[in-house]
């Protein structure tokens, strides 16, 4: 590839420490570009991994957009947990996307905090970290990023967009916005409009956040703090709502935690309780604050059919892309109508479209999950398309 | 009545606000009892309001449990907010609970913040608010405290114990410990057990109340501060979950807040923000941070069966009460499927039980709303057990 790559560290977490994250690249687009709040874009940082080597005619590439705590660590070890990638199951030799075939590319999202371009960089114009000054911005904008950097790879056309919940917002716009750029879409447990639920939990999240004194104005970089409690409740609650009430009832039903009886406290009773503590724990040492403030905006602002007038079919008028859209039966934060208005909607523009509800009690999270039916799906649907994309498939 | 009632202040709210609150007691039982905890009560005050007249024979009293953030002022003005009561719906001349027939008692629940013995009580022991050093109680011992007052006003049997969500559990207490002392019950958008999703959402909101420094380990009251953006974060967790996705979305969908364009900022864009913000708001002004944990971890901690060996009906075994279950098609709070295994329960020891699912969008707080079905069904089940007990109904 012929960009120049270069690492840098960042601070994670309530001790400040400094992780050195991987391949970042700064892109300069030949054409300056305006944000949708209308903030103009010359240079940026865009931080990625590849996985799998880009083909001769650069027509195997997938791009693989994370949700709204993902990163670029799809399929390697994440570099401030050491834990393996949040899609290892789906990326990498004989899985269903096969890096023996395709190139697999997973851009951090801008607006996040794993190198690239986000609240947390430093404000060239200022020296300091933007912190609120950054732009407040779209999945649009993402996307538009990470244009920037496939045609800074020279590739012509993706073979395939694939993403779950605000992954599969990315992988909705790439095929609305650049039809003649993507050859597949995969747009999983998502929503053509974020919901009027989804954004009152967002709210509360960031309100958690906000209300936490050390987070400062969004200045706790700068001020030695962090709002570990504040962003810990954020956390735990969108970790509700990413569970299934089944699995919930079936992980922890009523258990205590290590012991016989209630103990009549506020300490962690209930196995539940200590999950939940831990997932808010762990979240703080790996998840930027701001950044979670910045991306939930995003979502909440996601509404496709908006830009095309409200006729959401208007986004897929003449579209020659092949879509594959999936959801979970148990996923109440992205249900399964969400993905059926879209089918309906892919189906009126008489686009390719092919739907899969997979039935599963692992709610929204399922598509992080090993979930057999799901991993059969999207190895048969990239192998289809292979097939029709003239791609080797032995 | 024979009781001596007094009126008090209590404080509320930032600004530490005396209020005076209506009619409390102070109730002295013959045989002081212990708490599931172990704590032994041999003096306590509980506040109460009463409509309409008890009759000769004390045959006509209903009991009215309220749900987690209510109160005893279930068909008169709230002292605090001025609000009308929280069932004025149900309660008065002509109403499901006519007070032309019946004597309706609604009592604060110990562990509340309006009047009765709770963690914003003075501790005899030391002159000081006890916070924290109340001790963690139970839905049953909340009934246990019913259970002085209506011994203390020489009501030997209640004509029926009704209450929706905690409310309802309440009821399902009475009805299982002393089913010779009521006629009917009538247990509303409850369950038999708290289920860990529920948990989970409770133990967000602690967390957010806790990770609050103005709730200073609970002695804010002493610290002459208070957790508001905490509790307000915490009432907007659970009020989120107290409605359902449409509800939601038909009232408030993607509409903008007094807007025509998204204003790219974390001011509220969306009216469902405005609206959670007001809620959270206006919460933080009537109710208190420790009693929300004090409550909420007495629900966490209700589950029937393991009183009665894990089994659920064990619970009504041989039981002479007349039961009507409600529950409401969009609740997934407490979603029907809770209901029907009560019912299932209730059955399984050949007692009487009528159940009604009660088809509505409002999701849990259906039972606080003005849904003519639910009123229909509740007017006509008291008339039926009226009926039965010999109660005159023209």
């Amino acid at each position: 590839m012929n960009l120049t790559s270069y690492t840098q560290t960042a601070t994670f977490g309530p001790s400040h420490r400094e992780v050195e994250i991987g391949q970042i690249t700064e892109l300069t687009p030949k054409e300056p570009f305006a944000l949708d709040c209308g903030a103009r874009i010359t240079r940026f940082p865009i931080a990625f991994q590849t996985y799998g080597e880009l083909n001769a005619d650069k027509s195997n590439a997938i791009l693989v957009c994370h949700g709204l705590t993902g990163d670029q660590y799809a399929a390697s070890a994440h570099p401030v947990t050491g834990k393996p990638g949040w899609w290892q199951d789906m990326i990498g030799p004989g899985k269903p996307m096969d890096t023996e075939r395709y190139f697999v590319i997973c851009t951090n999202v801008i607006g996040g905090c794993m190198g690239s371009w986000g609240p947390k960089s430093v404000d060239p114009e200022t020296g300091e970290t933007y912190a609120l000054s950054f732009p407040v911005i779209t999945v649009h904008d993402m996307v538009r990023a990470q244009l920037e950097l496939i045609n800074r790879l020279g590739i012509e056309q993706l073979f395939a967009v694939i993403g779950g919940s605000m992954g599969g917002m990315q992988a909705l716009i790439w095929a609305a916005e650049y039809p003649r750029r993507v050859f597949a879409a995969m747009p999983i447990a998502t929503a053509a409009r974020h919901s009027a639920q989804n954004i009152a939990f967002h709210e509360i999240g960031r309100q958690a956040v906000m209300a936490d004194p050390d987070w400062q104005g969004g200045q706790y970089l700068q001020a030695k703090t962090y709002p570990s409690k504040g962003l810990a409740v954020a956390r735990m609650t969108a970790h509700v709502t990413y569970l299934s009430e089944h699995a919930l009832g079936q992980k922890f039903g009523r258990r205590l935690q290590d012991k016989e009886v209630r103990d009549f406290s506020f300490e962690p009773d209930f196995q539940v309780e200590s999950y939940l503590r831990h997932q808010g724990r762990s979240f703080v040492e790996r998840f930027d604050p701001n950044a979670y403030l910045y991306i939930t905006r995003a979502m909440d602002y996601f509404d496709l059919a908006a830009d095309y007038g409200g006729n959401l079919s208007a986004a897929f008028a003449r579209s020659p892309v092949r879509f594959c859209v999936v959801s979970f039966s148990s996923d109440w934060c992205f249900p399964t109508s969400e993905s059926r208005a879209l089918v309906r909607a892919i189906n009126a523009a008489a686009a390719n479209v092919s739907f899969t509800e997979i039935n599963t009690d692992k709610g929204h999270d399922a598509f992080l999950l090993d979930v057999p039916e799901f991993k059969a799906v999207m190895h048969g649907f990239l192998r289809g398309c292979a097939n029709a994309r003239g791609l080797p498939y032995d």
